[in-house]
């Protein structure tokens, strides 16, 4: 079931600001990993307390925490303490329901965006909920479930001579978004294979498969738009904001990413046309089929009804039937049925019915 | 019947200004309570007239004033007088056909929301129309019927250690507001239930009553939207308004609800095009499963045409016919039934008719 | 004939400015009455020519003249000629195509708007054109035809005691408005009637007659939405005007029209996507009523099929058919024609094709 | 063939700047007509080259330049020269594949728009693109072909006590633009007539004409659209400009041309509403007729059915079958044909299938 | 395949701005082309590295660098060294998947439009993805492949009397984005012919092969749309830009292509209603063709089964059967055959059922 469809209303009823995890509950251990970087230095560790980070807090580094999993509360309530963020983000950041947003506080911003991977053999869209808080020297990842999703960022990060290195916090984030986006095209990439390859099946032999194909391919582009089309207001608000956070040279970066985000929903936009017209000529091809079907088999039928009156005809028990008396009267009769036959056949291939 | 269908125009007529109920009426007493609340302490009691709230006017605390019922037109008239609400606030109180708004005066504001509630064995929702009026120390929140909707807020408020007992009348129409819009995910929750209980019927044994279904979440969706989607012009101008009467601290909670009420919103569009593709499919699937009947049927028939044929040949009376005196022609015939029969068969099973 | 639908191009080819009543022509005597009033007296009566409303306009009171009929456009004319009206306003007031607008003159406002009322037996929207002239100490009003409409505000103007009495002509301008608006409420009732009707009629016995219901409900609400929707921005150009015409007291009074105005709009966009919902459910009805008859008439004649088959077969003449010798042979064969029959029967049941 | 359907991409490959009539080309004599008045006086010839027109640059009177047809644009280029006209201004006159719009000079104001005119017997909509050059003194208009389009406004012009000929090349701008808008609306009634024929049709005998007729109407409407909505924006755009070659009071008048535009535009909405609606009836119910043949030929086939099948049985050859030999079998049998065609006719009746 | 439906992921996972060229990758060698001119010279030459560009740099002379083949990265790597172009916009040439789009600059602007062409015999549209750098005294334009696109603007600049060899930049930049724009009215006659080819075959004779057109029809739409529609806010940037890279007066001649795009956005914006209208009557035309043949072979056999049933009659085997004795009983019963079939005949004709 996908993940858009549970658990909405999970906590209606709670006072607001009251710090519960809400969604699909992911059975792992939390983890927090800590990669603490400067031009020339690199270090990477797991740690179990956010108390361990207060030392970061004086140092010039920039500091990257990752955080694997939601279930524990206590690890959000403490960064909501140590670090100043407010109640209704940290209560935001354990609700992965959440639409992509982004929020400017005077300290700190605050992203929300969806990760996609995809089943490599089934076509089946997983969403992953990534939180962003962005400090001055620190940047905090949440994530739903521990995966290899920041794998290449780290190998990237530990090659001392990337550019990323060498800039700030904001990069950071620019980076972390921008390899959640290019994702996206992986998605593209597996519609359009699905629709071409369900473009040729309506041609050449559509099934109620076909149909479970075109309506599946519907319902995830409907998911997906919610998670993707909030993003173009998303990154057009990071390049309006004017916080110190976000330096304005970072932002033509965002900017790239903006430019990737309309390209992704424009093809999402084409493909739902190209399928509602799929679904018209799918509807219309079943009932040429069907229709195709009843046609030859009424022609079949409409060719023995003569025939079967004809031999009712000679079955009647009348004294006075000179034909019955005939010597070949029977094999005339062969010969009329033949006849007849051929002549049908004929007109209706000539008609175009058959 | 639908609250939206009805009553509309009871009013047309008199003049404006004029105070009269329009709308469902409900058969049960009116109810004032009274809870008159600071840090420190919390005063819950009835009161029968609006003239025993005077004396709060005087005092330091925070007034919140719940009015259960709109029968009795002489409260909301005394509340206008005592506290100088507009004449067409007070008309719009009492007339519950409102659609979700928000109004700015000088001394007060003015909230409409509509409140919605599901009969939990019966797909129904049922709305309630709750007004808010808005003042330095007092809160009004009028609403259709006595219920249990407030309940869980009275309990918040009874622990003196809620953040709300410090707050102002901002935070606790934040707070009242908050509660009502929580209840949209319940029903979100239900719709999604029940969208995927029709998708599976769908598949697997679509039957009229699935077409009736799915015509009644439509229509559900529609008057839904009617209700929820001018909540997010709503919150957007209490965001934007600058009356003092509201704290710009407050704002961002506001701006909380604001993000719920888009999260629904958008599933509401979702649900919106995923209910528009199932009745082309209902549509297809229920001519499709007509048409096998059709085809089985015409292809059964088909067999027997020839084979009948056959037969009246073999009851014809002529007297030359040297079929009818051989010893093994009626078992012969029977064999070329059979494989007449054979044959067919499998023509139109290779054909895939059947 | 629906009157959106007529003489829209009687005066193309004539000069601009050109004073000529566009519009059906109803054949009733023009009247023009005066209603002069302030705090302390009112007085009503019926005047002949333009010219016998010349001394009020030195005085203080307010002078509401109503003219009833747009034939005679001399009257038309004068009132152009002693109230310095535009000519391009004289002659939209006798054109009775218009779209309800507003516009703002220096010393005078000029409103359109379209009373609506409803033949009680029948649903058959009738539109009447009103236009409104504001002035500083004038209202004056065109209507069609002699009618009620305007009967209970003047009721409610004899009594002094009513706020009317003590307010200007914008006040009155409001009132006007706000009686043709409330009319609204009334046609949307009638619509609420009519679409749960054909509801109710789709699941019990959909006929054409109800196509044609749907049609016809189709048809109005396309022609009521260009009468109501422009009110909209109608409604918020008079909120947003400057001119001095209009306080800024009665400002919240049309803001209260504009909202009423909305709530029908939004009721109309309901019924438009109950109406189109509605269209697909009759004809998937009557499909399938269609379908259902065909098929239970092909099974009925799948099971004579082979019934006719055996008993051809037995009206064979071979020589040595040895069944019809056998003394039971006939009997039996009943046996056999009863058990297919009852056995073809069961399987279509079973197949659920019955 | 429809003009908008043609011809687009003729210049494609030529320098930008290059005078080349595009469009349909007429086979008429180009013919420059001037009228040149004031007040008092009004003089009206016909010229060969555009260098007769220079004198007029000297006096003080207004002069109106038609030019008749696109053929020969050394005329266009003469203009351009003498009057100093932007190149791709001459261009886009010689361009007939322009969509209206508006552009504002320094010293000249450039209008397109499209003129229609209807063939009387037939329901073909023509296009005639005018351009118009509105200067200080003078006012240009370029058209396609000789035709009496402008007549009425000249009849109008050479009365001397017309408004027209008090006022400057802005009125007399705006009183060619109304004489081509009020055009429209006899499209707008031809509509009408043709839409209202068409419901009648559908509703008393739809045939594949209807469906024709329906296709035209939708397709002219298309077509329609391109030529009329811009005209919105056109006019709005000279309500806003600030040339001095509009003078305000004039710009009241082309608020006139707007409204009517506006109405026009939305006449063609509801059009283009009630067409949809339309195809579905026609679809709806050709298909009903159909379906209606077909249940009565099955039920008339199902009649006979089991008499044949009667009528089988005793032609069976059993020697022992007592009902032959009944001196009333035959009469008795005939008694249980017309019986059983009885029975079911009335059973078919009853269920609503013949 | 359509361009757009392949590749798009290609880079994903790589770290931005690595410089990768993403997209179809077309065998051809690389080609850089030089065309150096002023008013009074023009010098065309092919380098080989962009080394050799750098003496152009102190020249005063316009210099358009044409690069054709985007396979070679270090080519592109080169320009953004020697003339300091932003990573993203080296990376944005080298992707292929780029929507049209404008970025401003300091020292230089970047253009991407899409030119599309067409192969003569099939309806195939192919585009190419153009790339433009817009500096003080260079422009940079990239293609996907070698092709004769800007052949006759290079025959136009060769001529040194060409308005072009005057202007600066911009003035080429405007002309090769017009070249450009001009093919799509080349796209929008061949859509013309083709909807118009189609819409007589749905007429006369429509096939399988006419839905397939169609639906290609609507594909290429799609896809277009994605190409052209970007564009208009593309030339609405270049005309609000306030770089000094362009200057006022060129502005104007963007505002023509501006023009251009909007008339064939707006055609295609037809073609879709057209050939969405087309699809509903092809449904219908095909389904009507469907139900005569049915309707003719169901009429067909309802004429032979009462004759069945009389010759079943006349074939029982009862002993008192007066008729059969009769002498001219068989010749008797075949008028009632010819008069029963004629009778029903015209009965069925009359119905209009035949």
């Amino acid at each position: 079931m996908s993940e858009s469809l549970s658990y909405a209303s999970e906590k209606s009823g709670l006072p607001p600001g009251s710090l519960v995890h809400v969604g699909e509950v992911h059975e792992y251990e939390q983890k927090i990993t800590v990669i603490d970087y400067n031009k020339s230095s690199l270090n990477r560790r797991t740690i179990k307390t956010i108390e361990e980070l207060l030392p970061y807090k004086t140092t010039d580094t920039i500091t990257w925490v990752i955080i694997d999993g939601l279930k524990d509360v206590s690890i959000i309530d403490a960064i909501g303490q140590h670090f100043d963020i407010h109640g209704l983000v940290l209560e935001d950041i354990l609700n992965t329901h959440q639409r992509p947003k982004f929020e400017e506080f005077d300290d700190y911003l605050y992203i929300v965006i969806k990760a996609i991977s995809l089943a490599a053999d089934k076509f089946n869209v997983e969403y992953e909920q990534v939180s962003l808080l962005l400090l001055n020297k620190f940047v905090f990842t949440f994530k739903e479930k521990p995966d290899a999703l920041f794998e290449p960022l780290l190998t990237r990060l530990n090659n001392d001579k990337s550019h990323l290195r060498n800039l700030g916090t904001d990069y950071l984030a620019y980076v972390i978004m921008d390899s959640i986006v290019d994702e996206y095209f992986s998605l593209q990439d597996t519609f359009d294979e699905l629709i071409e390859t369900v473009e040729d099946e309506l041609l050449t032999d559509p099934s109620a498969q076909t149909l479970n194909t075109i309506q599946k391919i519907k319902r995830e582009l409907i998911f997906l738009r919610r998670s993707v089309s909030p993003m173009r207001e998303l990154l057009a608000s990071i390049q309006r904001c004017e916080s110190p956070l976000i330096k304005d040279k970072t932002k033509r970066y965002f900017g790239d990413i903006y430019d990737h985000v309309i390209r992704v929903t424009e093809a999402m936009e084409s493909y739902r046309d190209l399928i509602s017209g799929m679904l018209d000529i799918y509807l219309s091809s079943v009932s040429n089929k069907m229709n195709e079907t009843m046609k030859v088999l009424t022609v079949f039928a409409s060719i023995f009804i003569p025939l079967t009156f004809i031999a009712g005809v000679y079955g009647m028990n009348f004294e006075y039937m000179p034909e019955l008396k005939w010597r070949w009267g029977y094999p005339a009769l062969w010969m009329i049925f033949i006849g007849v036959s051929v002549f049908l056949l004929r007109f209706f291939k000539k008609k175009d019915w058959l």
